[in-house]
């Protein structure tokens, strides 16, 4: 086996979710993610950790849906039961095929997703992270050659997470400190107030409140948004392609969007619900082991030299303890990226904390 | 998709596992049955029910397992409360190696499952039926090429179950009615008590208290074992090559073994604890589909002209309700068959009621 898969599993069960003796961890392994979750099987049984192994595969999932009649049950309580009495729940994601389930009608995907919140509540009450196993099907997703795409997902997720999060932490450190961000760049003058908020240093590790691994970047969570937003880097949002999406917001909320390339499906999200017209994340990118997108959110938006905004729901993580409800609440949370490599500054409290992709603290800051 | 998987999942959630709304159903896929996972979760969705799919796989299990220091947690409560809630298991056998295990070391397979008897029991307490895809891996050790072993598999599941079902009914009826069972052929002569038990009619549904698919066989609960019994048809235990094995009882325990291949195997299972020295089952195999054998006990032991014996574990179906746990307690249930077509008869009570293969109700038996 590649080495650098058994390092991939390490990494994930000692850096990210912490496992210890005796956990109970529930390890999800998608249809093209067999080697990792071999990998990562010997490292759970290695800290002397339980493990129990889930198929998440697109294929079974599109089957059951779509020859389901339609109404739901909610939270079979075989399944809640299980996440309820796990410790740990590691996602291997890395399928077969990324639009597996592109014939799955929208309102029973959407159907299946409301009946699941308290399955969904008990697994996020767990030490769950994330993850990718690269395959053919996400190397074709962000038109790379298998080799090429599995030396950048290694590359992302094979780094010193500590220096990494100690740089983090001056991120972190400037924006609790601070009150009002302002974002500026081409067709993008954009303020924000963070008063009373607390960053998240994302360090792909459960210990740093972080879920995604690779992770690498500082989130907070918003509002008050005035001023207009470019989105430069293409996404896939719902399973549609869009291109420069604009937003302008006044008191908060986005009062004018338009994007060159299907329009229709940022109307559609904003459309969703109150809280879809609010901003729910702001995240500054900082994983140079990043390079390039590929057209998968868990790598884009941590990319170094990127910042994005989500709409939609923000996370409690972002809210002083006790106050967690007072984050926007939304059904979607869908991240926009926007290229902060040259001609833009970020700036908090009127003091310049990025300029042209280069913190304060790198050799090279312009201030 | 081969519409015979289609048939097999229909016979496995309409016939042997009996899906209603509703019901929370437990898939558990090996290696290399995606295919039919795919199809028994369009038929368990058609029918309003809930799935959660467990990957089994050989490979994860036997890195788990040898990491691990041994000292395994007595029964996870993860595991253990997923099951409990559970009404149903189907557990799609078909790996890709039937050897992926070979090096783990026996004492901490044994250990490990020592470890799990609970959440073997709350497994079992469900309506689970465990069935086999066909694949390149089982026609291999089946010494047969991949289309012949697809069309095996088919002719033994794909049956009129109805029909056998009501054939099976003779021989339950005949050992429902005695109190000893004389077993006699080449190197064999053994007697059992069956007062008091139970035998089961399997065919192929938890309606028959028959949990696997194909079946075929109709078996009881043996006990005050007495005599010597030759095992001539070879299988595979624990990973490994057995051939011509030789048991001696006295006082319902194994006094004596022996074995031409690998007898340390049948050392390592006698000595995993004191149920797995005495009888689990006695078995008749009824299923005329099956025309060989493939090394493998599912279908092993259920072809005509057949009789298996289990050492270990012994089911509560075959005890009156509220008795079932006075069956033999054991972590393994290890079956071992015998050719019956020639030179041999089974008596009750000291009436023969199948020689040389042939049944009492049968045209040719000479009684």
């Amino acid at each position: 086996m590649d080495e650098r898969i058994h390092e991939h599993a390490k990494t994930l069960v000692d850096w990210s979710a912490r496992i210890e003796a005796g956990d109970d961890v529930v390890l999800s392994v998608s249809e093209g993610a067999h080697d990792l979750a071999v990998a990562v099987a010997e490292e759970v049984g290695a800290r002397d950790a339980n493990v129990l192994t889930l198929y998440d595969s697109d294929e079974v999932d599109r089957a059951h849906t779509r020859a389901h009649g339609g109404e739901f049950d909610e939270d079979p309580e075989f399944e809640r039961a299980l996440y309820e009495n796990a410790d740990s729940v590691l996602r291997l994601g890395g399928g077969r095929n990324t639009t597996a389930s592109a014939d799955v009608p929208s309102e029973k995907r959407q159907a299946k997703r409301r009946s699941r919140s308290g399955i969904r509540e008990a697994r996020m009450d767990t030490d769950w992270v994330s993850t990718v196993h690269p395959t053919r099907s996400l190397a074709q997703q962000a038109g790379m050659s298998y080799e090429a795409y599995q030396e950048f997902v290694y590359e992302a997720v094979l780094r010193d997470w500590e220096e990494l999060a100690d740089e983090m932490a001056k991120m972190k450190e400037l924006l609790d400190a601070g009150s009002e961000v302002r974002l500026v760049k081409e067709d993008t003058d954009l303020t924000m107030s963070i008063e009373g908020r607390t960053a998240v240093n994302s360090a792909a590790s459960v210990a740093y409140d972080s879920h995604n691994l690779p992770s690498g970047e500082v989130f907070t969570a918003p509002y008050a948004t005035e001023g207009e937003v470019f989105f430069d880097v293409p996404m896939t949002i719902n399973s549609q392609r869009v291109r420069n999406v604009h937003l302008t917001f006044e008191d908060g909320e986005v009062v004018d969007f338009s994007a060159e390339q299907n329009e229709s499906v940022i109307a559609d999200v904003l459309d969703t619900d109150e809280g879809a017209k609010r901003l729910g994340e702001l995240g500054i990118g900082m994983n140079r082991g990043i390079d390039q997108f590929t057209d998968s959110i868990l790598f884009d938006e941590k990319m170094g030299d990127t910042v994005h905004l989500a709409v939609g729901r923000a996370y409690g993580s972002n809210f002083p303890p006790g106050h967690e409800d007072e984050a926007n609440d939304s059904a979607v949370h869908v991240d926009m990226i926007t290229d902060v490599s040259e001609d833009s500054r970020m700036e908090v409290d009127g003091e310049v904390v990025q300029r042209n992709g280069t913190f304060r603290w790198e050799d090279g800051f312009e201030g």
